[in-house]
This record gives structure tokens, sequence and C-alpha cells, in this order.
């Protein structure tokens, strides 16, 4: 078995085309250096705060990263195989991780030609030094180097923050999170900017596991009487405010569906009181998420918070995968999705006042041109959030760029989000964004739709700008 | 502040790979100057009819274009300050056109990247001799030279229609209208043809605005008891053929869906009967809508009018912005349509007939390769519109072709339409859809898929043919 | 009329970029002589049983083939004036098939762009050796020369089997079929491998013509009572094995939707009592063949025939011209699918075996990287058809391949079907599937996103082992 080597092409994601490369090299290369302005993602505060070295190198790049196990998984290996720990009581896999690294070497020929293979590839390349391609025959070399590496100082967690210009970086807790990581990095001294984002989802949805008991707990920390329409509101107002003093600058909802409801007060009162009760019905459930949504609109009119909706994943599609491993195990599908009818009675309420920001991300990619361009190309509060999940990839923001451009512009976008939980892939997230997104731009330049200087001024605008102005960084 | 230059480059828009973009400049070069033919648009025939001059440039460009102000708005401008005009009775804002003028000037870099930026630019260069672009500094250069120019003979409406060679041009007038304006051009004597459509949606749609005292507008105009079935259909053939005599050609249908119906006869006489009262259901007024589109494709095939299905929007979005400002002021949302049920009763009825033409136009491309391209493939009377409103730009255009050539081949397309209220977008629009054209048969051509003889004939087909033959001009 | 050469250029369908181009030449020359697998279509058994010449060129090439009549009826030209043959009692049109051809050629620029123009200009250039184009001139070289090639021994069913190096096809029977024409071929000596796959759609769809005498039949050739629930289960199991006994590797189920359904085996009963009788609601028809796709996954699961699903066709969506002529004649339409709610029930039983494969197709595109690529990037058990029908066309592919790549990657899909009844055409799709694979591998390449040594893996996987593997060939 030769060894294949390993180099990431300066070129790598550009245009083909040589005029339009030339022209995308010149834009890539004015903002290539740029720091990276994180809005939303996954990272886990205690990194920070603790600045504790990573473990091993399938502790930091395989076992938690669902891009990558759901695509072995697919193939017929088990996520025991991997080390994947259960949620249902049984024993955790007595696996050694070097052997679970082994599978995704011998393994990975599955990812051509997908984004996790080139973070990967960037995060071996870029961050390790490795030169040689993974492969069975490198495995041991792969696992020895980087579990070395991790156990040195330059691979702790804000040195790494650092190294890749990190200018701020958001992660999101629930309302019912102490936010002691982040206090503790505030007082550490340490000058690294790491926000909260508060996701009230725990409390917001009938349907998510615990809820009642969330809502206690909820009327716990901010002496409320959360089991009253108007207790259960001032909480979320005094919770805000204290993600808000945390740092906070935004709110995120990842409901099922973009349902919005714009109910009477006492209406909406009623419905409260359903909703807390046993026995909540589906559609209550459904007309409750959307109710909370106006409300958060209206919150966020008051206070500032950006508001951020997620919609449009069916979580724990395999019910066999949910019962052993739990959450996001790789098993979230998205679904078709409704924004017209759905945002109506939010935007009828909020959807006109300038000082408010809604951003919102689809899974749907049928809606980009047809629904979501249209209404941030007229609605003054609605902003576009960036190609999430599945499709924040070569290909997915290549088709956002082109179905959202012509009627939204690029002013009603809001840059990039890396979205992710796997720390590494940050920067090599970002360094695929800014070379598509030049691409994007150079291929209007040679077409002669804009000028290269208006092609730089937007390059630096979607790689730092808008970011910045519409997370209010 | 340095002034940028504004110059259109001959190349713009066509393929950047130079072998593919040298024969798309043949292409081009061999039907750039064949007549503008548009069979479908908004044009006000008073322009025509009076040759009355246009006023300044707010008055021309920005204020009639929501497709601009539009834009504008979702980035926090009042439609107030662009001076838009309220219909709820308030007073209209007293606004210097200069003024808001200059507040486009200043927000012109929102546009980059789409297609108003394109038409406007087209506008500024070649109507008005422009060569600086539009920004905060050339502002008033712009208004005034713009405003001056539109006060010379060589700007009037008919030296614009014969410098831009347009050899016919049809605007679209309701059931109710009393065609002075064309009349008034046949009778001058001037040569340029204008012609109207029939649009009848005020006497069609029962959820339309004065949906029955335009019923007894309708009886005054035909002598008919429209307050009967047979009399309403009566009446319908009446004013069908007076439009016919005034040089229409065509009806256009702007429904919510897509939705036909094919009832029996005393059914449909009992649905008249309910949608004529007071409180229609909305399933109701939808039923009349759909079953009144077979209809007007039966007297289609009566009276050799070509018939224009045009679904899927969802008009007046935004409550507030219709109760202060009415109708067509950029809040009008595309929603997902469905077509292969919705049109069976009507093609099951009419569909099979060869000598009638329906066109249908979509605001939903998830159904381009899906369901219109295998309809247009089999029914000898559906003929495919081209890529509507939103996506009446390069990238909409690039999808309409990528999406229906396979399927429904080029000859069941029917050319293109610029569909437009903004008299000198016409020539801009035009120029934008040749290019785009050239460009997508160059790249046939370049794969080998066809020769360049036939890209050639194609070309000449999809400017200029298509359109006359299907709308029979 | 001059005549034009007609020429299959070497770089048909390849990037017409020249980088690109030559990375795809170098894949294509890897993988052009690779023999043709053909795990899917409807080619007849009995041309290879009996040997027999096909008839002339008309019966050949224009009336089994709806791709091409379909076009020729959207633009006017009645079925019958082709030759069709009527099913509704009329008398047989009395075309001479010679006038039937004519009608094609002078017709032939309607197929301009759409994949049966290069698949018929193959079958002319490649197979018959002609060199000038098909217009109204060369009707009747073209039809001399294609009837006199036919009838000669060059031109026989296994000879061309032999010549375009098949090494294995597939075709379709439903359960009722006797299988005696793939009995002869296995006794006949002839080394060609025909396999048959199991279509039970009759015995399982209650809404199938004559569906409760089909079950009458199935009973008599499984001496199963196929009036109960346990003998109709009884009585696949028998029918399955006997079509494996007879080469089958596979079965296939084309319904109206992806619906599946795991009712109790007491409801499942239930329902199968009611199917069984007369007035069967739409509502139990759609719900008991969303059950069968789940019980013949647990068959497929028991006796490792590999699944094949391909739903959301509209069948006979043209009344008239179903009455009159039957089903296949060009009147099936795609319509809206949904797979992520659908597919549940089953995948929740079956989708986690990975012995089990379940190849998934769809006539709807916005689902492929919205549902069916995250589906098949996670359940072992599912699989991805290639891209069918309306879009097993260059666009079509390519689309594909664009959108499901990224998340399913490519290790998650199957190789190509070329899913025809025309048998000169399995060359000619295989030939553009190829092309546009290495097209699609040779930019992934030139964007330095895969190796070139992986791209050639690639394409030898793509063209020929994921087939073979996928299908257990």
């Amino acid at each position: 078995m030769t060894l294949q080597p390993l180099k990431l092409h300066p070129d790598r994601l550009l245009p083909t085309d040589p005029e339009v490369r030339s022209i995308a090299r010149r834009l890539l290369e004015s903002i290539r250096d740029l720091p990276i302005v994180s809005p939303h993602g996954h990272t886990d505060p205690a990194w920070f705060a603790t600045d504790a070295p990573f473990g091993n190198a399938t502790a930091l790049l395989l076992q938690p990263d669902h891009y990558v196990f759901r695509m072995l998984y697919s193939q017929g290996i088990s996520l025991e195989a991997l080390g994947i720990a259960p949620v249902d009581g049984s024993p955790a896999p007595d696996v050694d991780p070097r052997e679970a690294w082994r599978i995704l070497a011998a393994h990975y020929h599955l990812f051509r030609g997908t984004p996790s293979r080139m973070w990967l590839d960037w995060v071996f390349a870029e961050a390790f030094g490795l030169d040689v391609q993974l492969s069975a025959a490198t495995a041991d070399r792969y696992y020895d180097h980087i579990t070395s590496a991790l156990a040195t100082p330059a691979f702790r967690p804000r040195a790494l923050f650092e190294r890749y210009g990190i200018e701020v970086i958001t992660t999101t807790e629930g309302p019912l999170d102490s936010l002691a990581h982040h206090r503790a990095i505030a007082e550490s001294g340490w000058q690294g900017r790491v926000l909260t984002a508060y996701r009230p989802d725990p409390v917001v949805d009938p349907e998510f596991e615990g809820f009642r008991s969330n809502l206690a707990t909820f009327a716990e920390l901010t002496g409320e009487d959360t089991f009253t329409w108007a207790g259960y509101l001032a909480a979320h107002r005094k919770r805000r405010a204290f993600f808000a003093a945390h740092g906070a600058t935004s709110t995120d909802h990842g409901h099922p569906t973009a349902q919005t409801a714009d109910l009477a007060s006492h209406e909406a009162e009623a419905l409260f009181a359903r909703v807390i009760g046993t026995d909540v019905s589906s559609t209550d459930a459904e007309l409750f998420r959307a109710q909370m949504l106006t409300e958060m609109a209206g919150m966020s009119a008051e206070d500032g918070l950006v508001m951020q909706i997620h919609p449009g994943s069916f979580r724990n599609h395999n019910p066999a995968i949910f019962a052993r491993f739990g959450r996001d195990k790789g098993a979230d599908i998205p679904t078709r999705t409704d924004y017209v009818h759905a945002l109506r009675p939010m935007l009828a309420r909020h959807g006109n006042n300038p000082t408010l920001t809604i951003i919102v991300f689809t899974l749907d990619e049928s809606v980009y041109a047809r629904e979501l361009a249209p209404l941030a190309g007229h609605y003054p509060a609605l902003k576009l959030g960036p190609a999430w999940w599945f499709h924040d990839s070569p290909e997915g923001m290549r088709r956002f760029r082109h179905a959202m451009t012509e009627t939204a512009g690029f002013y009603n976008t809001v840059g990039f989000n890396d979205d992710t939980r796997a720390f590494l892939s940050i920067p090599a997230r970002h360094d695929v964004a800014r070379r598509i997104d030049c691409g994007f731009l150079a291929q209007l330049v040679a077409e002669h739709q804009i000028e290269e200087w208006e092609a730089a001024e937007l390059a630096r605008d979607l790689t730092y700008n808008l970011a910045k102005q519409a997370y209010r960084l």
C-alpha cells in the first residue's frame, strides 16, 4: 500500500476557469487573514473556562462529530464499534480509541466528495502538519501524531482560539444553564471573547423531555411563578436579561416547523394553561411553540437581542438509535418547510420594525428563491441565515448564493455561521466559506455584473462586517 | 469619494469560458438587432395614447418600480421617505423627488448582484448615456441629467418605443376597462402596435375587492344579466370579443393557486349562485376560480384567444403596508404551487386540443422539471411561459432553461416576456434574456449536444419566432 | 435542403473548461470499455429467448419509445398518425411505418437539447453508421438503411447484447409471469445473463386493474389461499423464491407515493380483509400498499432479494389517452413526494439492518439534498437509486450528483440504471452516464477536493462495482 501525499492546494474550491480563478485569488488574498467571527455554534464553554487539553484523536475528531460517524454507520459500522457511549443504561463499549480510529482510517474513502473530508484534511494538514493521506496504512501514524500534539500547550483550547484568530465566538445555552463557564472565562482575565446565546427550547416546547420539571427549575432560577402565563413571560424576560449580562446578543429557537401565531392575550393564556397540564395535544404543542416565537420577537424588540429561528429538522428519526444513544447521533432529517404562511403572524406583528433583527435559517433549499429571499427582500426585520447544516458545504453554499442573491441581495444576509461542535473544524469551515464566497463574487465580476472593487467590498462584508452588524457584536 | 466609471461590457452575462463565450458572442450577434416582441406586460397604454413626457428621474425609475423600493424598504427605509403615495386617506408625503433619488443613490450598493442593478445600469448607460456609477456622490448629477432628458422629444413614450425597436407590445386590462387608450392609439395614425389582453380577475375572483359591484358594471357594459350563470358567461364572451376587436390575442389569469375544476353545468350554476351572495366561503371562492379557468379555456378554444395562467403569488403579505399603500408594493410572496393535480380537470377537458394554447407560468421553480416540463412535453394545448417575476433574472432564466429543456424541449416554450411596469426596463430585460439564452445555447454547442447552426436557429426562435407564434401576433 | 453531417464528438458532454476536460478525458478513457451492468430495466426477455430480428426503423425506435412520441404528440401530432395501436377496440390505424418515420424526421428539431436526441444520434451514428443528420430530407435514407440493417444477423438481439458488452441485464416481471422466456434463455446454452426482478404491483396494489382476479391466479400458481392474510404472504414468499431460482436478485415496487406502514399483525390482517372486498376506499388502498412495502422489506431481510422502491408518478394523467391507448403512453407525470415521514415506519422496523439493501428512487428532485441524502447517509439499509426517468439525462444526472454527494457520499449510491424499454438506447444511456460522472469527478479534481487517483477509483465504482455490489450480481 503506497502512501498518498496530503497537501492543501492553494486554489482549492476556487472556480476552475483561469480568468475567474485569478479574480477569486485576488479577492481571497484580500480577506484571507480577517479574524473569525463565529456568531452561532455549539462549542463547549468549559473548554475555554478550564483550558484543559483535548483527549486523543478519536475523542477529538470522531466521537463528537455526527457528520463523521453517521457516514460510517450508514455503511454498516456499529456505533458501539466507534466507542459512542449509550444512554440507555447498557454498559459503555470497551473500545480502544485507537481501534475506532483505525475504522475511520480504513473507511476514509467513504468521505470522498463530502465536506467532512475537506474539513478533516484541513485539520490534518493545517492544524497537525500531517503530509500523507489518512488510510488504513497511516491510521496509527495519525493517531499517535495527533494524540501527542494534543498533550502540548499549543493545542489547548485557548491557544487554538488565538492561533486561528477568533475574534468572538458564541455558544448556545438553555435558560436553565447557570452560565458558570462564561462567568469563569470573564473572571479569568483571558481576553478571548466567548458569548452565550439564549436557547429556550426546553421551556418553550411542551414536547421537550422534562418540560414541566424544566418550568419548575425556571421558577427557582427567576423567582417567578412560571406556571402562570404572566409569570412565565416575566421569567423569560429576567433570564434573557441574565444572558445579556453575560454577553449574549442573540437568542436561538430550534422548532420542528417555522409556524408562528399571534393569539389574543386571553387565548395565549388559555393555551398556556393547557400545555402545562398533562396530555398535551400535538396541536396545542405546535400552537404554543408558534405563539412563543411571536412573544420572543416582541421581547427582542424590547431588549435588543437578535432572534434566530432554526426550523425544519425531524429530530431523532431513528427510534432504535435514539433509545440507545440519545439525541444528536446523526439521525435528524430535514423536512419540507413552509415559511410564507408560517411566518406571517409574527411578521405582521413585528416584521416592519427596522430596529429588530430576526434571522431565519432553513434546511429546505426549495424555499430559498421562492419564499425566503422574497420575504427578506421586503420585511425590514427579516434577515437570512447562511446555508445550514447539511448545506454548509461547497455545493450548499453555492446554491444559497445563486438562489438568494438576486432577490434578497447580499445585504439581507448575515455572513457565515460555522454552527459546529467540532472546535478544529471552525477555521476549516470559515476557510471553505471564504473560498466559496470569493468564487461566487469572482463569477459576478467575470460576467461583468459587478466591478472587482465592489466584489472586494462584498468579500469583506460577507466575511466579517455583516456578521458583526447583524449579531450586534 | 472617487467616481467609478459606468460601462456596459459587451460580454456581460455571457459564459466565462473563452470558447463558450466566443460561440455565445456569435449567436448574440446574429439576434441582437431583432425587434422586441413583448406579448405580456403592464405598461400603461395612456403613455402611448397621450405621448406625454415622463416626469423626473424618481417618478420614472424609483416610485413605480417595486423591485427597487422593496429592497430599500427591507433595509429600513420608509416608503414615505421615497414619496410613495398612501391610499389610506393620510396625506401624501411631502417629499422632494430629488431627496428620494438621493436615498436610492446612497444605497445603490444594496442592489449588487440583483437584476435591478443590471436593468438600471442599462437604462443609465444606454438610454441616458451616463458614464459614472450611481452613488451618493453622483446622485444630483444623475437626477438632473435624467430629468432634463425626459423633457426632450427623444424621451417621449412613442419615440422610445421606436428607438428600441418594439414591434408589438401587449398591455393588460380588466374587463371593465373601456380600452379608450387603445382606441385612441389606433385612431391616432401612429404605427406603433399596442395591444390589450383580457384579464378578468375582478369579475372572476369572488374575493377581489368590489366583486359584486364589478359584476354590476360588467352587466352595464355588456347588456347581460351577469347575476345569472348564463348571462355571466355571455358577458365574458361579449367582452372577450370586444377586447379581440381592439387587438387582444390573449387573456391572463392571476390566481392564488393553479386549481382548475370541471363541474357539471348545474353544479357550476349552483356555485355561481353562492359566490354572488354575501358571505362567500373561501372554499367556494377557490372552486369558482378553478371552474372559471376551465370555462375560460373553453372560450379560448372557441375564440382563439391564447390563455395565460399566472398562479402562486400570496398577494399583500404585509397587512400594514397593504392598509397604508395598497396593492403592488413589493409584498407579494411566491408560494409552493401544485400543477399536476390542479391542472388536471382543465387538461382532461381541453388539454388534447392542438388548436388551443394555454401558457402556464410559475413562481415555484421546484415544479419546473418535476411537473411543468413533463406536462408541457405531453399535452398539445400546454406551453410554458418564461421564468417569471422574481425569476426573470440571469440565474432565474438559467435555472428555467436547465430544468425545462430536456423534458419539454425548446418548442414547448414561448420566448421571453418582460412583464414589466417600468417602460425603460423593457429593452434592458430583453437584452438580459437574449444574453442568457445565447449563453445557454453556446454551452450546448460546446458540449456537442447540438450544432452551432441549430443554436443559431434556436436563438432566433427563442428571441422572436416563438413569441410571435405562441401569442398569434 | 443541404444535408447536415452527423458525428459523435469524442468530447461530447464533457466539461468545457480545457483543464477539467482533459482530466475528464483521462477518467473516461479508463472506464470507457468496462462491461455494461444493467440491473434495472424493461427490455423484453422474449427478444433474447427467441433472438428474432427487430422489425423496421419505426417499430424499433419510434413506436415503443414514449420519450419520443410524447414530444411529437405535445406538438399536435396524433398518436394515430404515428401508428400507435389503440386498446379501446377501435381498429388499429393503417399507417405505413415509413410515413410515421417521415413525421419523426420532419420534426427532429423538436428534440434539440433533449436526451432523446442524444440517444437517437448515438444509435444512428454508432449502431447504424449513419453520417448525416436525421431530417425531412434524409427520412427515407434513414428508414431504408436502418430497416435493412435490422434484417441482418448482426442486429439480432443476442448479437447486439454481445456487441455492446452487456455483462448482465435485468428485466422486470409481475408475480403472475411464468418466466418462460428466462427459462428458455437458460436452457438455450447462450451465455448472455438475463435476469428477472420481482415486481408484485398487480397483486399488491388494490387499485391495480384486475386486482382480485390477479389474486386468484396468484393462488393457482402458488397453491396458497391468497384470500387469507397468511396465505397471501406465503404466496409472496413462494413466488419470490421462484423468481430467485430464475436468477432474480431484486424486487421492484412502483407505488404512487413512498408511504410505508408498520401495522400490528391483526390490523394488517383486518386491512387485508377489507382490500380484497369490493368498494375498497382509497385510504385503505394506500395503507395496504404502505404496509406491503414493510412486509416486502421483511421478506428481503429473509431471502436476500434487494428491494427497489420507485414512487411518485401520477400514472395516466390524460384520461382520453388512457382510454384509447392504455398505459405507458407518455402521460405519467411526477408529483411532489415525501420520504422523511413516509419511509419512517419501514425504516424504524428494518432500516438498521446492514445486511438488507433498500434502493429508493425519486422523481422529485427537491428531496435529493433535503431528504434522501440525509436518510441514506444514516440508515445502513438505505441506498440511493440513480437519477430516474425524466431525470436520467445530462442535466438530471448532474443535479443528482451535485445534490446527493456531499451528504450521502458516493458509496451510498448504486451506480447507473438505464431503466429502458428501448434496447439500443442501453449503450447510448450508459455512454451518457459515464461521461457525466467523469465530468463531475473531473470537476472535483480540478477544484482540489479529491485527487485524480481517487477519481479514477470512483469512476470505476460508479460505472461497474457499485451496481454489482448493490444488486448482488
